[in-house]
């Protein structure tokens, strides 16, 4: 029954249905019954698109920018999925985002699919559902995958590590404090965007976004294995570029820079590296997600599993130790499948 | 070897040496190879302390607070660690929090511990790592364990999960927006102080946040399964309180209605409820621990895992198939121990 559903919303998927795609999100959001079995034939079949990964601290124009980007990379004819996710607030935040986000873009573009994302992480944690639903796009014929992430420190960090390329927007007149908080995204970033460029203190944001690359960059040349490229080839230095959302000014170039960013790693190897990369995670994560499905249908089966249970509720008992007593009884049984 | 020196740690932590303390901090908090020996003994041996979440946005002179009101705490010679976590940035946050916490405290009190978490969240996630750092403070003879967290969303959420008694800090003049990013904080607070009182606006403040906590009890009041409390059970409404942290003003207060919230949960028997619930949590999660162990070391025995592993290094194969072959693999074994 799920089986079949899953089937039905894959096919549909694959001949480019929206509500097909919608609802393939929303079951893996939501962790449903269903999102297994798609999955698994997703992770089959759909290519890995291009992942853009769009940070920035809030206030630098992120939202209008980023509307603006997947309508001039979807000129050629390329088809764009836009996820907008924010891992701080899980709750409502992804609504709302959506909300922000479609009124911004003004109208619609037939090749440009925007969501917001409300995942509460589910079993594998918010970054491998984000991985998860870059491939439901993939199988749905989105080329490139734009993620919007909003929120600060180690969950954005994680959705991060999805893309092959980084964008992080900034803009004048948001303060050194804020743009310090940043200091763990400044390391991964690959492309820099100073939004708003129109304003005063435009100069003196890109300059000290400069600056903090260079140390950065001087920083990681000094790390223990680095110079690990081969003999000729190119090294990327993050380039920092003017924009201006409101007219869109300045962004052909960013999407040239991104393009350039992709076809650099493409020449280095390390598109297909991180492909693979990617995929190892996801197999030893999904590996975990039905090592415990099975686990959890044979401690059904165990009395002593009851007892345990029964003795911490009761107030007695130590939680390590019954957890230990659960995993040799589970793990001694041959399997039943 | 590892079991030996956890033991000796352990030993060092009951008879109360700060050292043996932090150490068994960091090693819960890097998830060393000793922490798993030592957080079995310590869940066999320590007693729930008392738990309480602090949290509120920055600016609101929380980190001035907590030092008075953990000093005032240990007046009646009562033990208090502090643990200060900062979800938002796991890299640096932690240390720098712990100074401005030591310079906020001024000099050291005999029976107050402060000590700032700088944890990546290990195997079991951030919440699971601060439930066990509380365990161990526990173990140190802390009767008390005030948890100051700062940052929002979901992360923080979870680790006020682990508290008794959630204590939300304002201050006047943050702003309406700032305090509506607290939403879900405030539907788990329990006690709620107007810092910074002696400035204007902090009448309007207390207000506010009445006025905010009117609301949400009556949308808890129209949920299913409310009014669930026996006959005669005190109902907890959650007061303002007024503080200066600068001049101390208002914290005794702060501190018996803290204690009071205590008592009712304890009269309402929700005390030890709320114990039992985080220990089924952990057993819950412990299991999974051992059991990724446990299969961890028979995947390495399988050659299947090799050549999986292989196939997808070399761009092919399908990672959610292959996870599903070696969780079929490894389950059909019998253990061996």
């Amino acid at each position: 029954m799920v089986k079949a559903e899953a089937s039905q919303v894959f096919g549909d998927l694959r001949t480019g249905r929206p509500r097909a795609f919608s609802r393939a999100i929303s079951w893996v959001e939501n962790g449903a019954p269903q999102a297994s079995a798609l999955l698994e034939q997703v992770y089959a079949q759909a290519p890995h698109p291009w992942v853009v990964g769009i940070t920035g601290v809030g206030g630098a124009g992120k939202s209008s920018l980023v509307p603006h980007l997947a309508r001039r990379l979807a000129e050629d004819g390329t088809r764009i999925a836009v996820l907008a996710v924010d891992p701080s607030s899980p709750l409502t935040g992804g609504a709302l985002l959506g909300d922000r986000i479609r009124d911004a873009n003004g109208e619609q573009h037939p090749r440009v699919f925007f969501r917001s994302v409300a995942t509460r992480g589910g079993q594998g944690g918010l970054a491998t559902c984000v991985a998860d639903l870059v491939r439901v796009a993939a199988a749905a014929g989105h080329e490139i995958v734009l993620i919007e992430t909003v929120g600060a420190g180690q969950s954005e960090l994680g959705i991060l590590q999805v893309a092959h390329t980084v964008l992080l927007v900034n803009a004048p007149g948001l303060g050194d404090d804020v743009q310090a908080q940043k200091a763990g995204v400044m390391e991964v970033a690959d492309v820099l965007a100073v939004n708003k460029a129109d304003r005063p203190g435009a100069l003196d944001t890109a300059a000290s976004l400069r600056q903090a690359l260079q140390l950065s960059e001087r920083e990681a040349h000094m790390r223990p294995g680095a110079n690990a490229l081969p003999d000729g080839a190119v090294h990327w230095h993050p380039p920092v570029l003017a924009t201006v959302a409101l007219t869109g000014q300045g962004v052909q170039e960013l999407c040239d820079t991104l393009r350039e960013h992709r076809a650099v790693l493409e020449r280095q190897g390390r598109l297909a590296e991180l492909n693979r990369l990617h995929d190892l995670r996801r197999m030893q994560s999904y590996f975990m997600e039905v090592v415990q499905q099975r686990l959890q249908a044979r401690i059904a089966s165990l009395a002593l599993a009851d007892r345990l249970e029964a003795e911490l509720a009761g107030g007695q008992g130590d939680p390590l130790a019954a957890a230990r007593l659960l995993a040799d009884a589970v793990l001694e049984n041959q399997a039943t499948r």
